[in-house]
């Protein structure tokens, strides 16, 4: 291995060369991270990171997916069962079988980002296999165990400037007022994400709202339970949150009159609404959060199309995030249209699209973000997340709304060390992409270099209001 | 700038050679442009074209669209509102607001086309900005008032050959008269698009189909209306039309028996029809057209999928053609069925098939096309007519119905200055196709000149019976 | 003519330079060719094949398709009517007619495979057209005529190292038999395609079912009905067979209750079922037949999405299998839901999944390959077994679920000259695909060598148990 220095460019040699000067000029910018599932308490409390394999494997869906995918079973790689059965198996034991099966990775992201961690944190050129795991192993561990790979330590070897986390409504952010209490130089800021309190499917939705009008003060009605998202998102304001994140199962919204979001509100409420007027209420809950960002100045996020725990008997003994959420189709042109009729003309407003149907990239979504002013698309995400998707993503919607209609790069990731890596794949394949306009003579090279800072840095930090 | 004589070329130096030798071969050929949006008045009067907002930006929802997206409002383009309300700013404030925010095209085929314009038709190489926006102006303005830039003049340094305009049914052709009884050479002819007597939810229906009947001496009955259809296009093909084309929602048809089809009329007619109902007789209509299309030889252009108007305020401001249609997912497999059963094998018939969903080229258009003797495929169209989305209509269609199923290019345009540019970059697109066919030895470099030709003029001239 | 060597390598020079070295490592190893429609009576009684039109066009319905598109007649291609009417012309005018239209091939997969055929069976280097057909057709003829032109020996000639025929429920597999106890080392494998007696809207179902417990002494009970399933499957596993294939309409599957399911049998087998209960009982039968599976071993294809013969008067005239299927939007996610949840788990289980909607690679079927242990994806199918189409499934797949959730190639036809110029396509797209990996320092040159042998001969192998 030994990570080549013009991976992921361009092979025509003209244009490779203009990629590696784009990206030259990229590379060493500061991180913006403006959404992800980082832990607030790392950073609150600086602890320095467990074994190789809880680091790296049995946290991580995209590993764990792709070896239970090939006969491997979740418990081997230390994923605990909900009922608490079963003894885990050591670091070790895991970190073993990764490497048994490290070759299915051939051709994923995850073994670009893999290795990217392993030779930029720890300086490991080899290719991880059956022979080397043990001395892997113990090199890992040995360097992860030095204050020089704690998480604030890493903040700064990564080059980050401000990291989001993301937030439950309820969530106390204790975290979060550690780490600014703390006197750090680090900026990690909480998102607003208020699935748990607006999805009358998920569990847990009633006694989750009763304590969210606790919390606030409110009561038990629609006015009240909206007063209370208002009091809930200026608290996540104040502790330095610009952004709020809605994962829904489709991209649905509704625009109803009070009165009948009201009485909407008192079914889901009871618990006797059934699934279609569940999805009513997230859909009328996506424009309400749209018209308080217009208060708030909150920039909204969506993240539709997950059909979340497609496989039961494994949500059933592991939980969610296991690896089993399928992308579906996901209609946007419909779907939005209330939320659009209500706010889309609102050059104040900012709310960014994701998808997992790329079908959508040219088809809806780059001809809704190049229309209203108040639209903005994410970059490839999940699945997409990759090089092929994200090349594909430049291609599908910049002739319909250009570079700044989007919003820069996402890593998206529970995986801190992958952060640069995620980052960095994203700049390469955005200065390739870039390359070939200049090669092909659709962009000259010197707007080109201005676009990829856009694309690695500016274009983030301004539409997350960062 | 200064527009690079191999752009859009492959970039690799072999397929690069290849790609210029095809593409010298066709630049020179004359422009069939067989479907466009050019006014008849324009070739009747030749009259100066206005100042150069009025030119290039505001009637061109391209270029308000961007802007519009990023918080610019309509009516500073110049954009008047449907109740004469407001005033509009000059041109040069138009176009000084237009240069501030060209970065925005980076990317675009509008900005590959506006280049290409500049140069082309003013000699103008500079990008333009803030800084030479009122030279660049003075210049333009200056050009256009010069008998030079007219109209007539224009399409022959364009290298025209023959035009169509879209035409309403109750249009009465007096500018195309005037065109052809004037003595001048250029070959402009109209097209036959009878939307607003066919679309029961257009509005003024039932007012147009009065309009339809008056002009014909038809009754108000579905035979009284289908010979008023026949009497028109006979109207029209004797202007020179040899085509007609229909833009619907969605691409369904039906056959009903002419009992079912007469009481289906009377119903739309009353103005009592719900949205299924409508809907309906769309699809009707479309299998008659295509039946009229066997008696008189006329061309059926069939393009679908456009959710118009997605934007109620701005419609309700500004009305239609502003940038707020949107692509929806289209049907083709089963919506095409009545139709095709009915006329589908019938090889002297020419049904052209467009689409703003692109996931139906390989699916089901290619397919469909590659059996059918009715059917072919018009070229890549509006969010698609861009140098990516064209390279991918060919790499999703020609595996499957060759080139012989396809049927040359469309303009499609009301820019009448982007023309040669738009015919250019096709042509460009087509040969780099071919080029990469050739390299990598699919095809031999002299059936890609062949193919070139024919993708360029052959295959536009044939389809449409020009 | 004369086929390059370098076809469908990639156009710049270093990337070529890999993808031949890695191509050239696999371009000798034997033909695993895991599902086709070759006649077994070929290998049983090893006639020589008829004239050169018989051979290529006839049966062929990519032939017949491209030409019939363009206005030819299935008549004067040698397509006879079902009732018997009209008389064929000989075969050398049938050759002359598409000789006259080989032009209409020009960038497509058959033009490849047949001028690949020519040439490493025939020797033949110049292109088809209308001043060589008869020489060609002279030529082919006599060579046909040979013994080593016949089925075993060029079983041979083209390395095959096993295949499998597609043979229906019913068949008494007799020419397998012949094959198996004549002594010869060719090894020819049935697979159970039971479609005819598990569609209740295929013609004739209820005779079908009723011939199935004939032969296997069931009664028309569903518990009767699925021992005979049983019963076959054991028949067919006995004679070789390694696999099941289903090709229903959509992927829709079902889990019912045994008393819901018998039910259904009840109704479908009365005759009385509609749509929608014909449709549910597809579905079940899937479940069952994967149930059957984890017992048995057969390891179970499922090819869903097309809209079966699409032109209903092609289809009275000509019957099926003429060209006019026709690709439709499939849904997995949903619609596998049901057989997942019941077998999806289970690492012993083999399910391939093929689509002719490709937008499903990457929004479903690579996330559902890349979780569930019983799921592998087949190779791009049918319109999409092509240069473009390979291509596309390796970039919209691999990154998220890899190489190894894939089977390596099918060629998936009755065109036995055109095996190994198939499979030669394949590992060329393949190679080219690895090579720009490794190009673009993705890959290293040693793995992609592991991988091209594995995506050539190992997966396809390992995947169906041969």
């Amino acid at each position: 291995m030994a990570l080549h220095p013009d991976r992921l460019f361009p092979v025509e040699p003209e244009a490779r060369a203009i990629a590696r000067r784009l990206y030259d000029a990229v590379a060493g910018l500061k991180i913006i991270s403006p959404h992800g599932h980082t832990e607030p308490a790392w950073y609150a409390e600086d602890r320095a990171f467990p074994d190789p394999a809880a680091l790296f494997i049995t946290p991580d869906h995209y590993a764990t997916r792709m070896l239970y995918s090939q006969g491997v079973r979740l418990e081997d790689l230390g994923v605990r069962k909900r009922d608490g059965s079963g003894t885990a198996p050591d670091g070790r034991a895991i970190w073993r079988l990764f490497a048994k099966h490290f070759h299915l990775f051939a051709g994923t992201p995850t073994r670009l980002w893999f290795e990217h961690s392993l030779e930029a944190v720890f300086g490991i050129t080899e290719r991880l296999g059956p022979a080397n795991a043990d001395a892997l192993y113990d090199r890992i561990a040995e360097a992860i165990a030095t204050p020089q790979l704690r998480p604030r330590a890493l903040y700064d070897k990564f080059g980050i400037e401000v990291i989001a986390t993301t937030d439950g409504a309820l969530d106390d952010l204790a975290y979060h007022d550690a780490v600014r209490s703390s006197g750090w130089h680090g900026r990690v800021v909480p998102t607003y994400r208020p699935d748990a309190v607006v999805d009358a499917e998920a569990p847990g939705f009633a006694d989750n709202v009763g304590k969210l009008l606790a919390l606030t003060g409110e009561r038990a009605t629609w006015s009240g339970y909206l007063n209370a998202h208002r009091a809930r998102r200026a608290f996540f304001k104040a502790r330095g949150a610009t952004a709020t994140d809605h994962g829904h199962a489709t991209a649905r919204t509704e625009n109803l009159s009070p009165a009948d979001a009201a009485s909407l509100f008192e079914k889901v409420l009871s618990g006797k609404a059934g699934p279609a007027e569940a999805e009513a209420f997230r859909g009328q809950m996506l424009t309400e959060m749209a018209r308080m960002s217009q208060e708030d100045g909150l920039v909204m996020q969506i993240h539709p199309g997950s059909y979340r725990n497609h496989n039961p008997s494994l949500f059933a003994n592991f939980g969610p995030d296991k690896g089993a959420d399928i992308p579906k189709a996901t209609d946007y042109v419909h779907a939005l249209k209330s939320l659009l009729d209500a706010v889309g003309n609102d050059p104040s407003l900012t709310v960014i699209l994701f998808t997992l149907d790329e079908t959508a990239y040219s088809r809806e979504l780059a001809p809704l973000a190049g229309h209203y002013p108040a639209l903005r698309l994410g970059p490839a995400w999940w699945f997409f997340d990759s090089p092929e998707g994200m090349r594909r993503f430049r291609e599908t919607t910049t002739e319909t709304c250009g570079f700044y209609n989007t919003v820069g790069f996402n890593d998206d990731t529970r995986a801190y060390l992958s952060i640069p890596a995620r980052h960095d794949m994203a700049r390469r394949v955005d200065c390739a992409y870039l390359a070939r306009l200049v090669a092909d003579h659709r962009l000259d090279e010197e707007e080109a270099h201005d676009l990829a800072r856009e694309l690695a840095y500016g274009l983030a930090k301004r539409a997350y209001r960062l």
